[in-house]
């Protein structure tokens, strides 16, 4: 290896406020590091069942089948479509962004007939197409949604949908990579089937687990499959009987990243849900407002409180703003993806990384680079927009 | 939770002499908690850099698609054997205990055509089954043969294999998870198309990562593909462009489990893999012969030296030793699987577990359970044995 490209020894620390991953606690990364045991240690099990627990809690549902897979947010995805799609299964999948897109890409690959129901980038799929969509197609056996999408940071609202699926009696498959643990993402009142999630975003936690959780409907559904699931590797049954009271061998889990989720979700429901949401959103307000003062324009119609998707302004580069916000200040945000291939900036505000002081931090640093680099739009100060924001929660 | 079931808060520190996790160095357990970065920061792109030339390394391959899967070693084969079979494709798996089972389970899944040599648990496959399967099946497109069975601690020798595969003009897919790293594995001069393994076993990283490697061969062959792979999260196509130069986003890598493959296979080259091979021989026979003092008899016919499975002795109860070996002494070693259930014992020296402390610690620990439930066996001292081994190998 060249000197000039020879890996650092020491990861240096970033603040991290792209799209995912977050900046971790210390808390979590001190859990991560504690000595492995074996993963059929009794010690380690009830590790493993304290985890099941709190992710319960964290997605708010009583469901038996809530587990950690092995793998990261996708493997997640593709935990539940492989699961509850049989070759031939007729599924609708909502398109508004790039993960929209993979779940279509998925689906497929495990065989569905795939139906979708498509909106432009950055705004919501109307519940009326899922409706129109039933009544074209009333095989329809599941229907898969991206409550977050992280392309574009728009939120879709899932509640209304999921009433449409369990009418037609299919199930709902729900994406919340970019939710769980910074918006309400509640499984049981909602009424969702199957939901995957990821540690990196708004739990805090690095990157290697996803949380999943299955109904009791998703499970009779996976129970009377004709065919066995191609992945062996996330085929439920078999991870049932491992994560269940059999302790039935499956394979090695991640025992140092269960350690880390553990504690990420320790620290979630210490901070409480409810509360956790409010500190998304008011610190979303803070950063809105600031972004805005400086003129820039955000993509989605109704924007996440996790995930902040603004336009690239006119003649400015997006790279080298990125760039410098890196090496000048070790800030990291996201770039555009897709169609937004240098025109967005994703400006991540999930978990730890949810705090006043990154929301100045970013705020002022995207100020002085601008300013630097000759741009003049706006109106005003961000951090004096910021701070308006800020009191008026306050009074 | 109730009180006697709730998870310990801080992992208590096991001797892992188990089939895995080994024991993981300080080093890495530090490695692991640093920072986290975003997994396109360049900091990152050399660390993924630096840890593929390090695993290429490890597998002695100049094999460019040598990249960590984001998966435990059960990924790793699933991985290799989703890209490298289609449906209908004739495929020849050797079965002598349950790594092989599964490699058949996985390949049916995926749909080929699955012939198998078998021996007995316990016993190599012997290459003239090879040669005989490929006389009665000429079409036979992979051969999947695990390298150090997990199961029975058999050594099964590979290369004899590759060499009658490669004139039949078809692909040798070798698990390597219990031996890369402690016994040689030499991708490139033995003529392997795809191997896998994973981190937990002789690197002693903690698991949560599989390091795969796939030859120009194999790589010709998943262009040449007529049908798309089914797993999105394990096609290699894609996987290729996220390792490679293009760094196409595909997924978010475990940014921390990385660094701390990372230091492990630093480690590994640091010791010299030669010197790490004969480490893991020179404390295997040191073993072996305090075990055989004990009266202890070996499963396999060609023991590994990096887990040794011996028959538990008439009239002993498995659990009773191994959970008094965990819970007075916190040494882990590992139970039977399957026909074996009950009957074997699984010691594993593997990594930074293989150490001659290790070895006396649990041949020490064995001889005084065994003599205190009345166990009467063996020739003599399991120690003093030890040590007659360890002299003649100074002298």
């Amino acid at each position: 290896m060249s000197t000039s490209k020879r890996a650092t020894d020491h990861p240096p620390h970033r603040v991290l406020l792209g799209p995912g991953p977050s900046d971790v606690d210390p808390r979590v990364l001190r859990a991560l590091a504690a000595p492995t045991l074996g993963h059929l240690d009794p010690e380690y099990l009830s590790i493993m069942d304290e985890t099941r627990e709190l992710m319960r809690q964290v997605f708010q549902t009583r469901n038996e089948m809530t587990i950690a897979v092995s793998g990261t947010g996708s493997a997640g995805m593709e935990a539940c479509i492989c699961n509850l799609v049989e070759p031939g299964d007729e599924v609708l999948i909502g398109v508004n962004g790039v993960f929209g897109g993979r779940m279509k890409d998925v689906a497929e690959r495990y065989g569905a007939v795939v139906h979708t129901v498509e909106a432009e980038w950055g705004k919501a799929i109307d519940p009326q197409q899922v409706a129109d969509a039933f009544a074209k197609h009333p095989h329809i056996r599941a229907v898969g949604i991206v409550h977050a999408e992280t392309s574009t940071g728009e939120h879709q609202p899932v509640e209304e949908i999921a009433h449409l699926v369990r009418q037609h009696d299919a199930l709902l498959i729900v994406d919340a990579v970019t939710s769980l643990g910074g918006l309400p993402v509640q499984i049981d009142q909602w009424g969702i089937d199957a939901c995957y999630s990821g540690t990196q975003k708004c739990l805090s936690c690095p990157p290697g687990l996803a949380p999943v959780t299955f109904s009791s409907r998703a499970l009779e559904r996976i129970d009377a499959r004709k065919t066995k699931v191609t992945s062996w590797y996330l085929d439920v049954t078999m991870l049932r009987n491992y994560w269940g009271e059999q302790r039935v061998y499956h394979h090695t889990a991640p025992i140092n990243m269960t350690y880390a989720l553990r504690e990420a979700l320790r620290m979630v429901v210490e901070e409480g849900i409810e509360q956790r949401i409010a500190r998304h959103r008011r610190h979303h307000l803070m950063l809105r407002a600031g972004l805005e003062a400086l003129g820039l324009e955000y993509i989605p119609e109704h924007p996440l409180t996790t995930l902040n998707a603004v336009r690239v302004p006119e003649g400015v580069d997006d790279a080298v703003v990125r760039g410098r916000l890196l090496n000048e200040f070790g800030i990291e945000i996201g770039a555009g993806l897709g169609p937004f291939k240098g025109q967005a900036w994703r400006i991540g505000l999930m978990g730890s990384s949810s705090t006043p002081r990154n929301v100045l931090l970013v705020l002022g640093a995207l100020e002085f680079l601008l300013r630097d680099i000759g741009y003049t739009g706006g109106s005003g100060s961000a951090i004096e927009a910021a701070r308006e924001v800020e009191l008026s929660a306050a009074g």
